[in-house]
C-alpha cells in the first residue's frame, strides 16, 4: 500500500489555529534547520532575527519579533505570528516545522475545539450547553465514580425523568446525582454479543470501559487536569457538558429509555447483517422516533465497502474521522535536525543527548540478545514489528521505530520509550547515523507533547465502515462524519489502558481510543445541545440540520480525503454529508422534515411481509402509498448494471421547510457526478414566511459505466440574502 | 536501632484534617477488618451498617450515615464523619484505618496546608499573599521557564527593585518578568564545594534544580495540576505566592540582593566549620540585618549533635521536620486483610487481584534468575537491599518490600512497582501467605495514594543537623523547624526525578525532595508574609515573632519526636522553639528586640581578634561592653562539666517590647528542666501602651550531673487578657 499521502500529511505537518484571525498573532515555536543557516550570518541567533524579519507581514502595527532563540533539545526560536506570517515563514530557507506554544493549548482535550464550538457564540451558548436535556446511552455501563459524571454546576434534574438508578452489587443508587440521573440494566435479552458486552455484574457498573468513555464523551462534566498519560491534557468536557446522561446496560434499554423520558439515544453499538425488521435497535429507534427522540449510531469498524451497520433511515448514522491533533515525540539529531515524531508512550522518559546506535545487526530489533549489549542508548529499528515487542524497552533507553502504517497511530498502544517516524524522515535519521563522522551519533527525544491543528483534517478514518447499507440501500449511509480517532474520554481505573514493556500495566482515568464509537457521542451531544436550542424540533428536523450544514472540506478548505483511499477525497459513502458542524447546524435556513408516514411508506416499499413490516411499525399503518422517496437530506442511484453510453434516470421528490424567521429565497448550485446530468425543478425556492414548505424535483441521468462508480456530487440550497445559508445534500451514484 | 515507635507512628496513621471543627463532617473511607466481623451479621454491609450506627455521635442533627460500602480493592465503607464520631468509631471492633476521601484534599501540594495558612483568616489575608515584598534567594539558579515562575495575578515590580535579570547563553533577559524579577550568577569566588553547586554554565540558568525547587516554595506562583507522578497532587504555590523572586548564582550574591532592594533573603546553604568570621554567608548576613534585611538559612543535613551549621546570631536557622502527609500504596490480601503501604513508585500500575507469591529462595529478590520465573505475579521481599535493585521490576508486575528502615522513606526513590511495609505488617502478610489453604494466595495494591492529616506530625527528621551551633554556642540554635522531608516544588524538565526499573528515567515539572533547604525557603516564605504584614518589623522583631510563636508540641498537642531518639521528644537543641506557625507570627504580643550595638556587644564578647570581628563588623563600632548574653529570644546555659549536686547558676537578661495595640499584662509560666530552679524577675510585666519596652532576669540554676544533659524547659509569658498572646522561649542546659 502506497501511503505517500499520509506521509505528505504528517511531514509538513503545519499547527494552524483556525479559529485564529488573519492578524490575530499567537506565540509560534519555529523549528530551523540549523544546517542550511547561509555561511554570511554569524550566529543562528543572527540568521533567526533575519529570518523573521523578511518575512512579509500582515500585522498594521509592528512587525513579528523573536521572543527567544532555542539552541539546546530544539533548534528554532519563538515568535507571535499571525497565520499569514506564519505562512510566509513556511517558504523562509531552513524553515522545517512550527506549532502554537502548547501553554496556549492546555485548557482542552481537544473535539470540541475541532469542531468549533466556543463560548462566545453558536452552538454551546445558545443552548446553554444543552441544559435540561437528557440523554439516554445504551452501552456497557458506566463507571459512576467518573470525574466525569461529578454533578457540580448540573441544574436540577429535570421533572419529565421518570427513570430510576438501579442498584446491584457494588452500585448504590446514591451513584446517580444530578448529571448521572439514572442507571438501568438488562441482563436478559442481551444480544451484542458482536461487542462483546456480556453482562458480567449484576448491576450497571462498566467492565469494558466502552460505556464510561461513550457516555462521558457524550455529555460528561467539566474535569480539570485530565490527560492520556501526559498526552491530550487539558479540561475535559462533553460536548453538551450541562445535559443529563442515563446509562442503559445494554440494547433492550432503548425502550425503556424512551419511557424514561430521554430526548436523545446514544448507541455506539450495531447489528450487522440484519435485516431491519431484525434488528432491535431499527426496530427501537422507530418507536424512539414516534415519541419525538433523537437516535444517534455508529457506522462500525470494518472498513470496507457496505460493511455499514445500523443503517436505519429513521436514526442518524456516524463514521469517524481523524482529529486535527498529533501526539508528538520530537527527535533532535546531534547536528541539530529536528525529526517530528509520533509517540504515545505513556511516561515522561527523559531522553536528553544519548548514544544513537544503528547497524544492520540490531536494526531489526527482533533480538534480546543483540540489544542487551547496547545499554543507554537510542537504538534505530526499521522492523516494523519491533514496534509490538515489549523487550525492547528492558535493553535500551529508547527506540526509534521507522515504518509508515497508518495504523500504529489509531491506537495509543506504544509500550517502549521512543518514537515513530516515516520511512522518509527514517532515511535522513540513518544517513545521519552512518555517515557523521567527526563525532559519535547521539539524539534527544521530547516525549509527551500534544499538537493541535494538523493540516488536511480530518480525514475519513480507516476503520469507519463505509455504505451503502445493506439493509436499506436507498437511503444513502452513512450521514455524517465526527470525531472518532484516539478521542480522549473517562475509564474505569481498573481497566489497564497503556503498557510500558511488558510487566508494567497502567491505569487512567481517561483513555484516548477510536472508532465510530467514539465519533457517534460526538453527534449525539451536538443532537443534544440542538433539542436544548430548538425544543420544537422534530428528530428528522434535528437530522436534517446537522446533515445539510455538514462540511465536505476539511480544515485546508480541500475536499476531506480517505485514508482508505491513498488520501484522496472521500465520498459520501464513507463521509456521508461531511464532517460534522455543529454551529452551523443551530442554523440551517431549511429542513427537510420526515413524518411517520413517509417513514410508513418507505417500510411499505421494501417487499416485506406483513409480520416483517409489523415488527417496525407495531401500532396502525396504512401501506396505500409505498414509496423508497423517502424525503432524505441525501440522495444515492442506485443502479444493477450499466452499459457505458446508456443513459439511466432517477427522480427524486423532495420538500423543503423555511426554518428561518422570515421570508428568504435560495437558488440552486450543483456539483456534478462524472458522467451524469442532473436538473432541478424549480431552480430557486422563494418562502414567504417561517414555517413554509416547498417542493423541489431532482433527476439524475447517468451515462457512464459501472467502472467509474460510485460517482457522487452534490446539491446546495443557496440563500440570495446575506445572511449565508447553504443547504447541502450530498448525490451518489452507486452500483449494487 | 529499635524503629517500635516508628512503627507505631504509622501503623495507628489516623488521618484526621486538622482545620476541622469537632462537628463538622467530612468524608472519610473506612477500611475495615473484614474477618473481624461477628457471626451474627448475615452481610458485612449489615456489620458496617451496625458499626456506624453505634457510633457516639456529636452532631445534634442526624447520625452519621453508609455513604458506600467497598467490598474490591478495600473492604469498608464511606461516611460523612466528624471528627468525634471518628474518634469513636477507632474502637470499633475491626476498624483498621480511616482517612479523608482524597477528593477533599485535591487543592493541596501541602505543606501551606499543614503550617495552616488559609484565604480566610491570619498570615495570607493580611499579608495579602506578600504582596509588594521582594525575596532574594541564594541558590544554584533557576529554571525560569517552571510554571511556578509565570506572573499571572502578579503586581508590577515594587519600585524600589535596582537588580537586574542577567543575560547568558540560554538566558534572555526578557524570561524575567513580575514573578522572577531578578537573576545574577557570579562564576568568580563560588565556594559553596559542600553542596556541589559548580558553576557548570555562564548564566542564571539552574543545572541542579535546587534553587528552582527552593524559590518556588518561598514564592512560586498558583500551578494547577501539580504532582509528583500522581503523588502530592492539586494546586502548587509557594508560601509567599504574591511576593516577586530575584535569584542569585551563588552565594557571592548576598551583597548584591541586598543592594538591589530585596527584602528577605532565603539561603538553603552553607559553610560547616568556619568561625563566624570566615563565614560568608554569617558575614554578609550582617550586613543584610544592618540594611534591614531578613536572613533565613538551613541547619544542614548532618543529622548528628552540634554539626549544624548557619549558626549565626543575626540570622534565622531552621532545622527540619517531616509533614502529616503519607505516600501510600494500599495492599489488600485475598482474605480483605488491608494494609497501608508506603509507595512512591511513578507510574499507576495496575496490580489488582494477582498471585501473591512468598517463598524462602526467592524472598531476599536478589537473583535475577529466581525472579525471571515468577511470571505476572507480587512478591514478598524481605532483604532491604532489594528494595534498591532494578532488575526486580522486569521480572515480576510488583513486589512488597519489608523494612523498618526509616530512610527508606525521606527520598522518592521507589523504582519497582510495589509497596514498603513494616515488619510487623510484613509478619502478617506471610502468615497470610504462608498458612492459607483454600484459595491461592492473591493481592491487589493500589499506588498513588496521597494521605493527610498523619497524627503526630511534625517528627524532627533524621538528618537535620542538631545544635548547639559551634561558631556560637551561647546563641541556642536551631532557631525553628519547618516542613523539610518530600516537599513537592519546581524542578527542572532535563534532570531526571525518578526512574522506573533501571532503564527509563523519568522527568517532572515537580520534585519531592528532602532536606533542611526545604525546611529554610518555607521560613522564609513567612518572613516575607510578616514584613508585608508588618513593613515597621526589624529582621529581629520578624525573627522574634517566629521563634515565641512556634508551636513545641505536635498535631495530637504531644512534644513533638526527634526520629533520630527513637521518636522521643525532641529537644530545642533539634527544633528550635518548635514548628513554625505562621499565623500566630502575625500577631506575637512582645518581641525580643535586637539592635546593631546587640550584636556588637556579642561579637566583642567573643575573643576574635581586632581584624576578626572588623570582618563581621566591617564599620565603625565599639567594643566597650561586650556581652554574650544577647536579647535572644531562646536561653542555652553551657557549662563545661559539672559534679552532681553542685549548683551551676547563670543569669539572663531581656527586654521585650509590646507591639500589641494597647495595654497588656503578662505572666510567667514555667517549665523547668531537670534538675533545675529556674527564677524570674519580675513574674508581671505590665505594659501601658503599645511599643513600651519592659525588661525581665532570669536565672538557671542546675543540680544534676552531665548524664541528664541536655535538660530542656521553657519560660512562656503569657497574657493576662483573653487575647491569648502567649510568648515562648526555650531553656536548655547543655555541657560542651
Amino acid at each position: 500500500m502506497d501511503y505517500i499521502h499520509f506521509l505528505m500529511l504528517f511531514s509538513c505537518l503545519m499547527l494552524v489555529y483556525s479559529n485564529l484571525g488573519q492578524c490575530e498573532r499567537s506565540t509560534y515555536i519555529v523549528h530551523m534547520d540549523k544546517e542550511a543557516m547561509p555561511m554570511i550570518f554569524p550566529s543562528h541567533g543572527h540568521w533567526y532575527s533575519s529570518t523573521i524579519s523578511s518575512i512579509k507581514s500582515t500585522h498594521v502595527q509592528q512587525p513579528p519579533e523573536i521572543i527567544y532563540t532555542y539552541d539546546n533539545v530544539v533548534h528554532g526560536f519563538s515568535a507571535q505570528l499571525s497565520e499569514d506570517e506564519l505562512h510566509s515563514l513556511e517558504n523562509s530557507p531552513g524553515f522545517l516545522t512550527a506549532y502554537i506554544d502548547r501553554n496556549l493549548t492546555l485548557d482542552t482535550t481537544h473535539t470540541y475545539k475541532f469542531l468549533s464550538l466556543n463560548h462566545v457564540t453558536g452552538l454551546w451558548p445558545t443552548s446553554n450547553y444543552g441544559e435540561d436535556i437528557i440523554v439516554g446511552v445504551i452501552d456497557s455501563g458506566v463507571w459512576p465514580e467518573s470525574p466525569s459524571f461529578k454533578d457540580h454546576g448540573m441544574p436540577e434534574i429535570p421533572k419529565r425523568w421518570k427513570g430510576t438508578c438501579q442498584e446491584g452489587p457494588n452500585f448504590n443508587s446514591s451513584l446517580c446525582n444530578r448529571k448521572l440521573i439514572g442507571v438501568q440494566y438488562f441482563d436478559k435479552g442481551a444480544k451484542a454479543a458482536n461487542l462483546d458486552l456480556n453482562t458480567d455484574n449484576n448491576s450497571g457498573r462498566d467492565t469494558k470501559g466502552h460505556g464510561t468513555h461513550t457516555s462521558s464523551t457524550v455529555a460528561g462534566n467539566y474535569v480539570e487536569g485530565a490527560s492520556f498519560f501526559g498526552y491530550a491534557p487539558g479540561t475535559a468536557r462533553g460536548v453538551a457538558p450541562r445535559a443529563s446522561v442515563a446509562m442503559y446496560k445494554v440494547e433492550a434499554g432503548m425502550d425503556r429509555a424512551v419511557a424514561d423520558g430521554v430526548d436523545v439515544i446514544s448507541i455506539s453499538m450495531g447489528f450487522d447483517q440484519y435485516p431491519l425488521y431484525e434488528d432491535p435497535i431499527a426496530v427501537a429507534s422507530f418507536g424512539a422516533f414516534e415519541k419525538g427522540v433523537f437516535v444517534s449510531t455508529s457506522a462500525g469498524n470494518d472498513g470496507g465497502t457496505a460493511t455499514l451497520h445500523n443503517g436505519i433511515p429513521w436514526a442518524l448514522t456516524v463514521a469517524a474521522g481523524s482529529v486535527d491533533r498529533f501526539f508528538a515525540g520530537t527527535l533532535t539529531l546531534g547536528n541539530g535536525a529536528t525529526i517530528l515524531g509520533w509517540s504515545m508512550f505513556p511516561a515522561s522518559a527523559l531522553l536528553d543527548n544519548l548514544p544513537l546506535i544503528y547497524n544492520k545487526t540490531l536494526s531489526s530489533c527482533n533480538s534480546s540478545d543483540a540489544l542487551s549489549g547496547v545499554g543507554h542508548a537510542i537504538i534505530i529499528c526499521e522492523d516494523e514489528s519491533s514496534f509490538y515487542r515489549t523487550d525492547v524497552i528492558s535493553n535500551v533507553a529508547a527506540a526509534i521505530f521507522i515504518s509508515d502504517n497508518p495504523e500504529l497511530q489509531l491506537s495509543s498502544h506504544f509500550p517502549s520509550p521512543g518514537v515513530l517516524i516515516s520511512r522518509k524522515d527514517g532515511s535522513v535519521l540513518i544517513e545521519y547515523a552512518t555517515k557523521v563522522a567527526r563525532l559519535p551519533p547521539s539524539a534527544t527525544i521530547k516525549l509527551q507533547q500534544t499538537l493541535v491543528g494538523t493540516k488536511g483534517s480530518p480525514v475519513v478514518a480507516l476503520y469507519s465502515s463505509r455504505g451503502p447499507a445493506r439493509a436499506c440501500p436507498y437511503i444513502l449511509k452513512p450521514d455524517v462524519m465526527a470525531p472518532g480517532t484516539l478521542v480522549l474520554a473517562s475509564w474505569m481505573p481498573n481497566k489497564p489502558t497503556a503498557s510500558i514493556g511488558g510487566t508494567i500495566i497502567l491505569s487512567s482515568e481517561f483513555n484516548a481510543i477510536s472508532g465510530t464509537s467514539m465519533a457517534c457521542p460526538h453527534a449525539s451531544g451536538i443532537a443534544a445541545l440542538l433539542k436544548s436550542a430548538h425544543p420544537e424540533w422534530s428528530p428528522s428536523a434535528i437530522k436534517s440540520a446537522i446533515m445539510t450544514t455538514a462540511n465536505p472540506l476539511d480544515n485546508t478548505r480541500k475536499p476531506i480525503r480517505d485514508s482508505l483511499l491513498n488520501f484522496e477525497a472521500a465520498t459520501p459513502l464513507a463521509m456521508g454529508s461531511g464532517h460534522i458542524d455543529p454551529n452551523r447546524a443551530l442554523d440551517p435556513g431549511l429542513i427537510y422534515n420526515v413524518t411517520r408516514h413517509d417513514y410508513v411508506n418507505l417500510v411499505c416499499s421494501m417487499n416485506f411481509t406483513r409480520e416483517q413490516t409489523k415488527s417496525i411499525l407495531r401500532s396502525s399503518y396504512d401501506c396505500s402509498t409505498p414509496s423508497s422517496d423517502l424525503n432524505y437530506p441525501a440522495f444515492i442511484a442506485i443502479y444493477k448494471q450499466n452499459r457505458e453510453g446508456t443513459v439511466m434516470t432517477r427522480v427524486f421528490k423532495r420538500r423543503v421547510t423555511n426554518v428561518w424567521d422570515g421570508p428568504s429565497s435560495y437558488r440552486v448550485e450543483l456539483q456534478l457526478p462524472k458522467y451524469t446530468k442532473v436538473t432541478v425543478r424549480p431552480t430557486t425556492l422563494v418562502f414567504n414566511k417561517k414555517y413554509e414548505e416547498l417542493s423541489y424535483q431532482l433527476t439524475v441521468s447517468y451515462s457512464g459505466g459501472n467502472g467509474s462508480l460510485p460517482a457522487h456530487g452534490s446539491i446546495t440550497w443557496t440563500e440570495e440574502a446575506g445572511r449565508k445559508h447553504s443547504v447541502r445534500s450530498p448525490i451518489v451514484i452507486y452500483a449494487l
